[in-house]
């Protein structure tokens, strides 16, 4: 590979190119051998301290950050906002500035509000202190680790030995759900298109305005369709992708009730009959069952990839940290 | 020692036998120089990552298996509850496959629920991942590790060189109060009849139904006798176990007030005058000083193991995890 | 420097020597090229467990004594009150004995209590088990860590290469603000008047009692005078200390507004001219922009000291645990 990689962020995927995405998926790819050998480690950044800022908590993807990290041979300190001081009259750089001040190399922020990650990013290139952040999720905007998993997951899947961009080009990838609340899913759409895919958005109109059609960039190759029915969004679909529902939709009344919601847009072992043979279902955990999901579907490992997102959250997050915790300043 | 260690998992003890008591104790022993050394750590399992999954909170017991698995050199991953997916429609075995998909090789369980730890020991068995269970209390069901520590708190101070099971026989335990909620109970009634004790529980007949005295099994050498006085208990007991009252016993009515239990069934200083000259006394800890040991018993060296409790607990923790760590898959 | 260590504990900084303060300082600075380095960290610690018995919650406090451990490479154990068993009828000497029961070596403790981490040490002492305690703050008392980076980050401001007490002698300090329910202010008070600084107290009557007069010991060479007003407090100030407030004292009516406690005791740039050119602000941190400080001056680096007295808390800290984690038992 000619490329090098120069970022020293992971904010959002927006314009990211097809051949970063390709860096990703091999260095990620690399750390395959070292988590199956006995060791399980690597001292890539001995002595750097990676620190989970987790506004917003979440023991699932800050558990996988601190797997990743530690494999890595780092330090791992973890924000607890409920015992902080943000109670206190703090703001949100004054902690970030804190925990630099106490060391910190790499900050994993997660927050319920888009743009903080890149909000600190950018105060700490201001400051020239060499910290580098990494988004873990904010608010409705990108979550783009887990978009760089789910490409992962694809990609070892349609070539284990070699996985990388192009093998998605042209497969049929249905996104279904809320998308108007997911994070997930606009990382995702920058991701897959930019690999070439064709994405198909289903979701209720309340979930799914127009306005999504607008999400295509210098690099997005692929192509971007919104369907307000399931059944378009399945046929020859190759991939399924079903995104949680946040149950305070509801109360919102943004959507009837999860039975009727799972009748009009649950993925189920029927509905999958009009997708391509091979196709298999992924999903950003946890999952309601039953909802986005039929509950006998999520753990058929004919079609579920659902575990290995997981597995591969701990390859990419290693090979993201790794990056951007071993590139020269620019 | 012939035998060799075949469990893959410690989930309850009903089943064990003499000699794999022994096995335990004996690793534990080993572990001794190690603790005392300067390093205190060994490699043992390095690599392996430890998942601490406490549905139930614990802190005692919880740092206990964290030191353990950190001075084997693991790696330690806590879930927490309160900031969990749990709460958002996903299972038990939802969160278990989770966690082994980002690379548990050890999970630690604790569960309000009797069964759940069995219940995911199966299924790990099922998908034939490897994936080792250890039972940190379920229910009112088992606490194995307790129990092993309780037992190897007995068998060093009857044989620091060689504790093993032998040195139990015939000794009279006593074991008081709330034995109907205590899953501590059950796990030393299984070991140490197994090791050949006369063992003697003691409480009040809503909380000592007769069916405890149908708990014996093949290995079951020791005798297993009722009492719902204390007084015949005590009388020449080698080791009285003082066993934790839970205060919301009280609300259900099943117990006058605090300190009628203490009059009744507390352990005091006069008490243990019809006990051996050289009685110990043993609790899980934490104790409600005053109710079920009078509060100056608990702090006198002469009489209490509670401290030594504690200590045994991260040797065995160290031996358990190191056991079924090291063991082959069947 | 011919004098040596001799305190196995850090609990209260009344009585402490100069020469003491300049060992604690040298040490800090000799971690400094450890801590630039690429690897950060030191196996002085190795094997030790610092367990942190955080009874009064602290994110910052914990994540800066955590973070120091584990650069000397020692193991971590943190105690969650939340989770504890100190609601099930333990005493805090009970649940400090449980953890030298399983290992501690250190003990940093933090209670809302004046005394605690005196008390636990006094008994470690007595039990004569090597246990070293470390007040991270009690109650009202003392915070001898924060005053001690304090005092590093004067020091090493003053002579970066050889940091020591005799810098201060003859400086002009203002410590500002709820002096009377302050353990930082306190602990500056001992440590700064001992380094023969000239210390100038100001606050409102109701937070700066007239007792404070009386904090002189055989060791303090420097001066320290009371101040109602601000002004006087300021007048060639070389270094401008400004306490935290705790809104929680405006609802005990010990204040007027937010709003008037600024207007009279806020550190402004425009206040500062009548201090010394150079002048610096220090903070404990978290600040209330615009209250203690105003929101322009806190970050600016003409001025402002309060990074540097966080990444001054690691050194700090690193240098207190070594100092006692090797020192030899009396």
């Amino acid at each position: 590979m000619d490329v090098t990689w120069t970022r020293s962020h992971i904010l959002d995927l927006a314009d990211w190119t097809a051949a970063e995405y390709d860096i990703v998926l091999q260095t990620a790819c690399s750390f395959r051998d070292v988590l199956a050998g006995r060791t399980k480690k690597v001292p890539a950044l001995q002595g750097q301290v990676v620190t989970n800022l987790f506004f917003e908590p979440s023991t699932r993807t800050r558990s996988s950050f601190e797997l990743a990290a530690k494999r890595l041979s780092a330090d791992v300190m973890n924000f607890a906002p409920g015992s902080s001081s943000l109670t206190k009259g703090e703001t949100i750089l004054d902690t970030a500035k804190t925990y630099l001040a106490m060391g910190a190399d790499i900050m994993v922020i997660r927050h319920q509000q888009a743009g903080v990650p890149q909000f600190i990013a950018s105060e700490m290139d201001r400051l020239d202190v060499g910290v580098k952040v990494l988004n873990a999720g904010d608010g409705q905007h990108e979550h783009p680790s887990q978009a760089l998993l789910d490409l992962y997951t694809i990609a070892t899947l349609l070539d284990y030995e070699k996985p990388c961009v192009e093998h998605l080009k042209g497969k049929k990838i249905a996104i279904v759900g809320d998308i108007l609340h997911s994070r997930v899913a606009r990382s995702n759409i920058w991701s897959l298109t930019a690999a070439g895919a064709d994405v198909h958005l289903a979701g209720p109109p309340t979930l799914l305005p127009t306005l999504f059609s607008g999400m295509k960039g210098a690099n997005q190759t692929g192509s971007l369709t919104l369907h307000w029915e399931l059944e378009p969004a399945l046929v020859n679909a190759d991939f399924v992708m079903a995104l949680r529902l946040q149950k305070e939709r509801m109360t919102a009344h943004l959507l009837p009730s999860l039975r009727e919601y799972h009748q009009r847009y649950g993925i189920t072992r029927d509905r999958l009959k009009s997708c391509k043979a091979e196709v298999k279902v992924l999903h950003p955990g946890p999952v309601n069952r039953g909802v986005e999901i039929s509950s006998d579907l999520m753990d058929d490992p004919q079609f579920s990839l659902i575990q290995q997102q997981v597995t591969s959250g701990v390859a990419i997050r290693m090979a993201l940290l790794y990056l951007i915790g071993t590139s020269e300043d620019p």
